[in-house]
This record gives structure tokens, C-alpha cells and sequence, in this order.
């Protein structure tokens, strides 16, 4: 039995005023976030898209050898290669994609981990076959209850060594609402290294930790599926021990394109005075985004944003825009979603102990210079 | 006059102890390096490749209105488009490239500027025209001294509000060995956004500082260029009022692929006892690498390492390889770089107030767990 209690701590709150450690410094520097002037594409370019590996990234030279297996409470034990799955009908959709981490940094007290500030997020083309297709080929059996995905990437994390792993409940993955992808594509192109070459699960409108990378092997479940990634991280908790709410869907929130120029090290920002045209996206992956209110004094008025109107992408992010006319001083802008459901981004911290889904609305300090 | 003190601090040192900053973390976030597990590539996937923009990404729609110019001392001042210059012979040149800034986060004390650890590379294949055919084309006239490069990439640094501009000496500029480029695609395709899209500059064997994207204009100049980043910022100095030395090529270094897997947050490895085949690269913007030497001990003994033979790649890395038979305990692996002029890396650190060229040899702790 393999010890790692000195390479592998529990999870911890940062100490008030403790700056960003080692430790969650080595994460930012390989895992990196859309710069925020990305959020100007429809489609995130690749190398922009927000990327988080727990472990490494796998290297993959030649996917010709690459299986994918199908098993445990079905009919018909699946073995697959990319050809196989490229001979099967595709489906391409275009998902807006968010690391269930987004935010963290900016909680107080803040949890030690990937410290993301506001960038986790990105929007891809992704192309693949529906998991229902292989399923139903599979024939799951009665009394399934979760299908559980297993990635080729491998590590240690709060001492538990593990292959990446995490499950969805039967109905969502068997569902067409969102419809779940067994993905080779990312924008027309193999997928990148980083994104999970050469396959990788894509659960429209949920966090990110469940788009499972590396996917190389599919299991149907009799039980619920209980391990680390699912049932010790990824939980909203406010005490250590709670049994805790698993992170599922993406909570409604807008960003900003930040407006102006900015400074290199404070990245505060400059505009000029006069007509600003301020704009971004706006996604949720419980419902529909059905507003976007702007504020130009942090936070005291609102005014609703032009929103684009709906498109065919229903698990895409959509566009916005509002004129805000600057004058000399500082100002603070704020943009907050709603949805359709009425769903929206609260106004102070929706803090736990993980630092998930923290949709707190986001806060721009803006110097409009004469 | 536009005061930007409140937003745009000067250069300063961290205090002992002080943890990495917003500021700083606001640049870890949107920069990245190259997860270390990517020196498995000869040519890095462009999404892997190490990025640093000081200020915003430019958005550019439709590369068709992009103009390039070429003005200042010459006889003939030159205007190009995309087409223009696509339309010129073109020469593609393999070229490992490194931020100057790499290493800096481990410097003690530590320079307060975006917080590198040892990601900031990365090799890709550049295409595009000899700087030198458009300068001849332009006509150089006797006198010129500098080229100046300008980005169209626009903020405020250390108080001062500017364009990305640096300038090579005109020999550098006219030069075949290395022969800098004009470049508009990376890996055969189109510049990715951050990178550059569509025009950048490539200086094979330089640090990043000099390789200008967003490239929109040329200017030969009769005198010594004086702009921030020349004389301001990419200085080698011990006090804050040195002139300094100006960061120029790229000093020796190796890196190692991480061996065996990580814990997410100490990212410390994990190997199992017996044989471990240690690899990585090698690169020197002075001179070709002519050894590179492994420590398993921490620095006290040192092995030759294999390097493959030199390719047609003179600007890009080279593999290496070294076999370690790896006992159970706590083990700390170096890997060092010497070139073909002598130079090889510090075994302590070689400290300047900007954190630049900092090519201390690395440390790799490695658990070997039973």
C-alpha cells in the first residue's frame, strides 16, 4: 500500500490574505483560461479555449490503435476504434463548456486548488456519436443505474491514486436533452491534445468535469457510482464531512468583453470618453438565457442588454451588447444573466468549501481617461 | 496628459514569503505555458505552445483589410496585404521559442510580472517571407541603424501608453544566420489569434520579446531605438537605475518530460521502482546544444544523457534521452544544457531585477513509491 500523504494533502482553505501558492501557481501556468477579449468569437479558436487536466495530458501519437469498450450491465460488450466510430452517424454540436472551478480565486475564503478567476469558460463545435447510439447497440440491461466514464490520464489527488472517472445518471445519458457525444472533433479537426485527443465526452450544458477526456472505456452500472471525482470532489459543501450536492449543470452568467485598453500588469482598464460599445456572451446550462442587465455604477442601476435572439444553439452562450457612454472618473460595469427558468446571478459570494459554480456577477473597473 | 499611477505601478520585487499576487494570477490565467508533458512533441500543437500578449488580443475578423508597412529611412516605401505577401517566396523555419521571462516565479527574491515557472516554450514549424526580401524591396538607405517593429496590440505599462514595438539591429535584420521572417502561418495553417493572427514577426534563436505579433509596420530607423521595450522593459539589470543589458538570444536550457504521473495539486511524480526512460529537450539561441547531463541525486553526480543527432532544425530543440533505474525513496532529477560555445546552465540562480534569462538548471522531485 502506497502512501502520499507528503505529495498529496487534503483539501484547504487559503488563510485570509494568503497569496497564491506554489502549488496553485503550477496548475495556472499549464492550465490557462480565454483571455476575456476572446469572448468577441461565436466559436472559441482552440488554443483560446479554457483547458483543465487533473493529471497529464496523454500522449497519443497514432489513434489507429485507440479502443474504446463498452461493457458491464449490457447485452453486448462493445470493443470500438476511431474508424469504427467515424463509420457511424455524427452529430456536430456547438457547446458552451465551463469549468466547474470558474471563479474560485475570487472566493473568500478562498479554496486551494486551480485558482481560476473568471476565463474557464470556451464555446467548440464538437463532433461525435450520440452515447445513446452506442448504448442502445450495447443494450443496456435492466437495473442499470449510472454509466460511468473512464479517462486514460492517471494520478493522485488527496491520496487516492485513480484513472479519471465520473458518471452520469442512466436517463441522462440515454437522453436527448441535452443529447451526450462521444466526441473525435473539436471545430472540424481532430481534437487537440488538450481537449482529449482522441476522444472525449461532451454533456451539453453541464460543468465541465463531466466532458470526461481520454475516454476510453464506458461502464453500465447496477449501483451509483461512488468514486473520487464524484462523490469526494465536485459536491457543494459548507462543512467537510457533508454528504454535500453534486455539481451538475451550469449556472446562468454573463461576461464582458473588458472594454478599452488595458494595463499590462494591474489588467485594470482604460476607455476614452464617450459612446462605448460594450458586449459578450451570456449561457446557462439549466435554461435558456432570457436577460442580461447591465450595471455602470457596480451594481446600484441595471439596464437590460441587446441580447441576440435565440439561435438553433440552444447549448451555446449568446451575445450581447449595450452603449454605455463614459465619463472621466471610475466607473465599475457589471453584466448579470437570467434565465428562463428565473434563475440569476447573485450578488454575493454562493461560496462552499470546493469553490464550484461560483456565478457571482462579474465586476470590471474601468478608468475613462480625457 | 492622461496619469495612469492609480491603475500602472512601477516594477517592484516581491517581499520574502509574499505569495503570488491578483495582478500576477491575472496573467497566469490568461498567458500559459507548455504543460511540460508536451516536450514529447517535436513540434508543439499550437494550443500547447507557451503564449504571452502584454496587452489584449487583437480581433481580426478577415485578415483582407490587414495592411503591412514598410517605411522610414528607404527608398521606396512599401505597403502589403495578406495576398501581397502570401504571393512572395516563402520559407518555413522549425524554431523553439521561450519567453525571456521563463523561470522568473522561482527566483528569490521574486520580480512582481507575469509569474513563469519553466512552461514559457515551445517549437513550431513558421512560415512566411525573409524579413530581409521586403527590406530590399524597400531599399535601405545608407545611415539606418534599428528596425522597428509595431504590434497592433495597445496598453499601458508601467505608466506608459503604448504599442507593442520593438526594433532589431539592422545587421540581425539583414541577416541569414538566423534569417528572420515575416510570418503568417504556424504548423501550415493560418496564425491562431494569439499567436499573432495574421502577421507576426519570427526571430529564430531569440526570446520571445523580439518576435512582434500583430504586426502592421516596419520602420527603418538612422538612430538607436528608445521605446519602452528596448531601453525600459527585457533589460538585464541589479539595480533599479542601470542602463542594463538588453535581453537578446536565448541562453541554453533542457527540460524534462515529468516522469511517472502527478498529484493534481503538488503536481509532485510518482514513478514505480526499476527502469524509467527520462526524456526531454534541449535548445540554445547561441550556439548548438553539444551535451546535455542528468542528475538523480539533487546535483551531485552527473550522467550524459543521449541526444539525438543534430537535424536540419538548428533553431528548434533537441531530444534527449536517459535511462534512470529508479530505487524507492525520495529523488530530486536535473537535467542540464550546454552548448556548442561552452555556455551551460547555473546551478544557482542568476538573478536580475526583471527576472529575465533565468536558465537555473531544473528540479524534478520525483516519489518512488513501491
Amino acid at each position: 500500500m502506497v502512501r502520499f500523504e507528503d505529495i498529496s494533502t487534503p483539501a484547504r482553505l487559503a488563510e485570509p490574505e494568503e497569496g497564491i501558492g506554489r502549488d496553485e501557481l503550477s496548475l495556472a501556468a499549464r492550465n490557462h483560461g480565454l483571455p476575456l477579449e476572446g469572448l468577441r468569437y461565436d466559436v472559441t479558436p482552440p488554443g483560446m479555449h479554457y483547458v483543465l487536466t487533473h493529471y497529464d495530458i496523454p500522449y497519443v501519437a497514432d489513434d489507429t490503435s485507440w479502443e474504446l469498450t463498452v461493457g458491464g450491465h449490457v447485452e453486448h460488450p462493445l470493443r470500438l476504434d476511431m474508424a469504427g466510430l467515424r463509420a457511424l452517424h455524427a452529430v456536430t454540436t456547438r457547446v458552451t463548456m465551463e469549468c466547474a472551478g470558474n471563479g474560485r480565486a475570487l472566493l473568500s475564503p478562498r479554496p486551494v486548488s486551480q485558482p481560476w478567476l473568471l476565463e474557464a469558460v470556451g464555446t467548440a463545435d464538437w463532433t461525435g456519436v450520440p452515447l445513446r447510439t452506442l448504448l442502445n447497440e450495447a443494450g443496456v440491461r435492466d437495473g442499470a443505474v449510472d454509466v460511468v466514464f473512464t479517462g486514460a490520464d492517471h494520478g493522485v489527488e488527496r491520496g487516492v491514486e485513480q484513472d479519471y472517472q465520473r458518471a452520469l445518471p442512466l436517463d441522462t445519458a440515454l437522453g436527448g436533452t441535452p443529447e451526450v457525444l462521444v466526441a473525435y472533433a473539436m471545430n472540424g479537426a481532430p481534437l487537440p491534445p488538450q481537449h482529449g485527443r482522441p476522444l472525449r465526452l461532451v454533456v451539453p450544458g453541464w460543468y465541465g468535469m463531466a466532458h470526461v477526456k481520454w475516454l476510453r472505456d464506458i461502464t453500465i452500472a447496477e449501483r451509483p457510482f461512488t468514486g473520487f471525482q464524484q462523490t469526494t470532489a465536485y459536491r457543494l459543501r459548507q462543512e467537510p464531512d457533508e454528504e454535500g450536492v453534486p455539481v451538475t449543470r451550469i449556472a446562468p452568467r454573463a461576461l464582458m468583453v473588458p472594454p478599452g485598453f488595458p494595463d499590462f500588469m494591474s489588467r485594470s482598464r482604460v476607455v476614452r470618453p464617450g459612446s462605448v460599445q460594450l458586449e459578450g456572451r451570456a449561457w446557462s446550462g439549466r435554461a435558456p438565457i432570457s436577460a442580461v442587465d447591465i450595471s455602470t455604477d457596480d451594481g446600484r442601476t441595471w439596464n437590460p442588454a441587446n441580447l441576440e435572439p435565440p439561435t438553433d444553439h440552444r447549448w451555446a452562450w449568446r451575445h450581447w451588447q449595450y452603449t454605455w457612454t463614459a465619463a472621466p472618473g471610475d466607473h465599475v460595469l457589471c453584466a448579470r444573466a437570467t434565465d428562463a427558468e428565473g434563475r440569476t446571478q447573485p450578488l454575493s459570494q454562493p461560496w462552499n468549501r470546493g469553490g464550484f459554480a461560483n456565478n457571482l456577477v462579474q465586476r470590471v473597473p474601468v478608468l475613462c481617461a480625457a
